[in-house]
């Protein structure tokens, strides 16, 4: 055996180009185009540097409460910071999630199209899984995933189909699974879509999971959470306590609780992109576009006679970036249009235009 | 089966206290008591929050860049960006080499007395391991790792010991086990020992692991790296983007490429504390304790008469902490002194002295 025989061979996860050319309108990543609260500025502007070279609080424990306390607010709650776990973005909170959770043997649940970072999770942790192929118009089918299984993974609204899913739907989901746990991935949910949070104190096996990188226009400070009942946020702080004791420092903590207390703005600022979205999808209609009902910060669009590929290449042309994913070939002939500024849309708009007026 | 039977279960990592209390004598994690140099403030200064709502670079490549020039001058290496690898915290990089290299099924090995989390990834990533026992005077014996095996993880200087081996026995090891990977983790090499960076050319399974916690004056930025040959760092970067893709934000990349460029800065804080390790030697030995010879910003000592929980629980209520570790047996009679300030170590002194008077 050689040096290079032992070395984990996996296929990553390839995150969406990110183009250093500032010219670019980046409509493929799914990120706010508004800036963070100014309340985040504060506290960058008063955050001591010499602070440094104390470790943070490897419990989170500020983010957490605040965490606990807006979310009672929302929806009437009685979630404490036992109930919440914090890590680097939502990728890391999934990961720590897919650890802990799914440790059965049995294979776990997740639709055919939707974040291509599950089933790399699952190979990472040599989980077993079972894609449930989606039902006409990307919708999720709550009969599927009635059977035995080891866990099931829903992402509402679905990415990057932009299809949300009821709550009662949901709730049969977690009903059918009583025994496993049952992963809703809320990053999109601020844009329409209905949270599962308010069902946390009847279901005992649901975890919910959001994230500041999108409906907070904090992508570049990589917080994201996991609400859910003690027992099964201990279980993910053991893990991540396993993995690495310290993983935000006080800086991103005091930003993210700095965003929570900050709702006017978090609010106006998801209806602008809302308000962008339902214009976005009308212009896409006159030029010949088809695309699902969004609850996200994106559009997923095919058009009635041109490749999805095509228009995807000639775009980049543009210095316009959106994204195709290649496979699986249910959703080859789509493209995820991200929701930019309408500036940024009407840029878009007058591309395709000329685009299809050549054609 | 109950839906908490499959969670996974693990005893993780306990970190040193974090006392929130800020009177206290803060001598446990062996943290820098300085700040950081004046160019990471600077930095932070700069930062504009609006670009927060960006995703920061996947491949963290200007402070791979940067670390790779900087070695490359300090140690006259040909290293590029691709020898680096950068984590959130030199833990998160040692959690990704292991799960990168130790593969083979056959167990790793590591001294019985060193860092304390080497058991715990191992035991998370399902990874046998043999622990080899030190020699007297805790030293490391190359000869003990002249063994099939399947890696071995060698903490130079070696933690909570403060003792380091020479790169000789460092390229013995390399040598006998040149089929496997062999991790030098150098978290405290800056405080006196010696980098096995300069042997990465000539054998390429090696991987050499730092840290900005300590020397940096940066444990509150998370920042860590692994160097080695392309292949391995190629590996790791492979797992990395299978749990999550971005890690580190901007303001972080960009403050430790500031660190990077303030030699002078670097260095006096270093030599600082290494004279106050030398001057709080003597005074440890008028108390009539005994330490190995250090070569870390922390002294690793023992009393000849007085229990090290005594002496913990004591300082404890005087508001100074210490690392003192339950076991192995071998090690039940020390305690772990990071090297503070001159104040804070007369301060230190000033208890001890009234305490062993009194016995």
């Amino acid at each position: 055996m050689g040096l290079y025989d032992n070395l984990r061979k996996i296929d990553p996860y390839v995150p969406g180009e990110q183009p250093q050319n500032k010219d670019v309108i980046k409509l493929n990543t799914n990120e706010n185009p508004y800036p963070p609260s100014s309340a985040v500025l504060d506290v960058k502007e008063r955050y001591n540097t010499d602070n440094l070279k104390l470790y943070p609080d490897p419990d989170i424990k500020k983010l957490s409460d605040e965490l606990a306390i807006y979310f009672n607010g929302k929806y009437n709650t009685n979630l404490t910071k036992e109930n919440v776990f914090v890590g680097v973005g939502s990728d890391d909170v999934l990961s720590v999630a897919f650890q802990t959770f799914f440790n059965s043997g049995k294979a776990i649940l997740f639709p055919d199209v939707t974040y291509s970072f599950y089933d790399v999770w699952a190979d990472l942790y040599k989980i077993d899984y079972d894609v449930v192929p989606l039902r006409e118009g990307f919708l999720i089918d709550p009969e599927d995933y009635n059977r035995d299984c080891g866990g099931v993974v829903i992402a509402n609204p679905n990415a990057p189909t932009t299809v949300a899913l009821g709550l009662d739907a949901i709730e049969k989901i977690l009903d059918d699974n009583s025994e496993v746990v049952v992963i809703v991935d809320e990053a999109y949910v601020d844009f329409g879509g209905e949270s599962a949070i308010k069902l946390l104190e009847k279901h005992e096996n649901l975890v919910v999971v959001q994230t500041y990188s999108k409906s907070r226009s904090m992508a570049g400070a990589r917080i994201g959470y996991a609400l859910g009942g003690y027992r099964l946020i201990k279980a993910m702080e053991d893990v991540k306590f396993s993995i690495n004791s310290y993983t935000l420092s006080n800086l991103q903590i005091a930003m993210g609780v700095a965003s929570l207390r900050d709702e006017d703005y978090f609010k106006k600022s998801v209806e602008k992109i809302i308000s962008t979205r339902d214009r976005a999808k009308e212009k896409f209609k006159e030029l010949g576009f088809n695309c699902p009902d969004s609850k996200t910060n994106f559009l997923f669009v095919t058009h009635e006679s041109i490749p999805a590929v095509e228009i995807f290449e000639y775009l980049k042309t543009k210095n316009i970036f959106v994204r195709y994913f290649r496979k699986p070939a249910t959703i080859a002939n789509y493209l995820r249009v991200t929701i930019g500024t309408d500036e940024q849309m009407d840029a878009l708009f007058k591309a395709l235009e000329e685009y299809i007026d050549k054609k």
